[in-house]
């Protein structure tokens, strides 16, 4: 199961009445948070979610509407008593960009910098944190995250995380391997164990691979190729929709966007369960009006607002 | 005349009900602001100030509360169409912190520094801009920042703004100096003239000096002991009071504070007029309640507020 929380849905500048583009992902009790523009820990606190169990930040670029609050943000973590490190993923240059951003700010943990991940990254819930998987490739991962890189006016990467589900625990199949029962926790859990002289391991009481829960997280871009194969059957698909009007496409070329519909074509290509548009233009004033742009090529649209909860849940 | 936007009014953390400290002076329709934590910005929209006419940027010290707005604020300004360099004051390291927390910025304007200022800054309004005084110490200024070293956990200067009022205009002086009606104007602005043969100067046709406006601002610090004497007879002393009750005088020395009383303290040394309160600690609910302290050891107290609005007048 994944709870989330749109705490923003704007783009370009913070505005009284919409908070920038920010999603905040809450899986087994530790969060993942998609950007972090000024003010998002005012959307946080409006929202009572708590600032310690933040393990990841994934930063799609680095425009100031998409970083400005991370300096804010890491500090107000710090007064939550937080000493376990933060991972934080970017694009190319995260580092050279964390360490001017943060030159004032005194942290009391630390931070590890995923800097152009090329490769898939697998992560496990060890003690209660989320944190990077040592056997990345091998070993069961809790969680995987993807990046693809987009077409913007800055270096930019969209994210897919994949969250894992448990296999089934089979009784009749644990009685027909004559599996001793005090074990089965162990196994259930993926571990491989020595009993009694005998080596027992999880396919001996678990069932087939069941599908986890995928969601990819699109903005800022035009819409590229490879966007379609990279959310492929996401369970939701967080995609900017700067402009609503179909009129506006010239402007969302131009400024490396997307209008309403582009983004529900792409939701349509990649076979996608549900498309939630985000990260609106300060000149519109109620996306909702462009609702039916986007329905009438993906029916399964919503128009995001800030303060939006969803939870998705494992087939 | 002087009017004034209170932008906010907390400390420590940016909060949905209140915006972080910050001031906004307005002076024949050239802006000041003084401080710029994380939704600043927000405030300003919030309250319709407009962001085009800020021409100096007053910086007390580098806390995040009191700085980390200032990357969006200055690309925010650079979307309203600024071209004019924008002239930011600060403490010792402005340069570096800037050169840092602006790593991603990119700005249509240019930005001058003035870093740990040891001498009075005049500035004159020419082309409608609040510009520095080229002619410091010497020449007329229409407005000096003076700067005090304060004690905080962080290096910390606290700002002086004097807007000096012009000399009245006399006729009977006029005439007696038989100065000719055509270059009474030229005068009155203060320029010598060189007319029909004779050298024509303001004094020809001006009274006395007269008393312009003084507002202080005082954040964060301990109550030092040359700061009466540098808020001596404002008009307005702006302070910070993070803790409302004499019972926080602990927490306030541990953490180079003040209480509402020993800001008043200061204000009545001061022999200021009026004392304005802000910077509350995010403890404090409503500082309204801590009232009766600062007004039993000053009267003229006001509790900040955000957009809270004034206008100061010549006496």
């Amino acid at each position: 199961m994944l709870d989330l929380i749109l705490l923003g849905s704007g783009g370009g500048m913070p505005m009284p009445n919409r908070h920038l583009s920010s999603l905040l992902l809450s899986y087994q009790g530790r969060k993942i948070l998609i950007d972090c523009g000024e003010g998002t820990q005012v959307a946080m606190r409006k929202m009572n979610t708590g600032f310690k169990s933040i393990d990841i930040i994934c930063i799609t670029h680095f425009h100031g509407d998409h970083i400005f609050g991370l300096p804010g943000l890491l500090s107000t973590i710090g007064n939550s008593d937080r000493t376990e490190p933060i991972i934080i993923i970017g694009p190319h240059g995260l580092k050279a960009v964390l360490k001017g951003i943060l030159i004032t700010t005194y942290l009391p943990y630390d931070i590890y910098i995923i800097e152009n991940s090329e490769t898939s990254l697998g992560f496990i819930l060890d003690s209660k944190l989320l944190k990077l998987n040592e056997f990345q490739g091998n070993g069961k991962n809790d969680m995987i995250i993807d990046t693809i890189e987009l077409e913007h006016s800055s270096p930019c990467v969209g994210y897919s995380f994949y969250f894992s589900r448990a296999p089934k625990f089979l009784i009749e199949k644990a009685s027909l391997n004559n599996v001793p029962q005090d074990i089965w926790k162990r196994l259930q859990k993926g571990e491989n164990v020595f009993y009694n002289g005998e080596l027992y391991e999880p396919n001996m009481v678990l069932g087939e691979e069941r599908r986890g829960i995928k969601l990819s997280y699109i903005t800022d871009s035009r819409p590229v190729d490879a966007i379609p194969e990279f959310i492929k059957g996401s369970d939701l698909f967080v995609c900017e929709g700067t402009y609503g009007s179909d009129e506006d496409l010239d402007k969302a070329m131009k400024n490396f966007h997307m209008t309403f519909s582009e983004a529900s074509k792409l939701a349509s290509k990649g076979e996608v369960k549900e498309l939630l548009l985000t990260h609106f233009s300060t000149s519109i004033e109620n996306p909702e009006e462009y609702k039916e742009d986007a329905k009438k090529i993906f029916e399964n649209t919503i128009i995001g607002y800030d303060g939006l909860e969803k939870t998705i849940r494992y087939q």
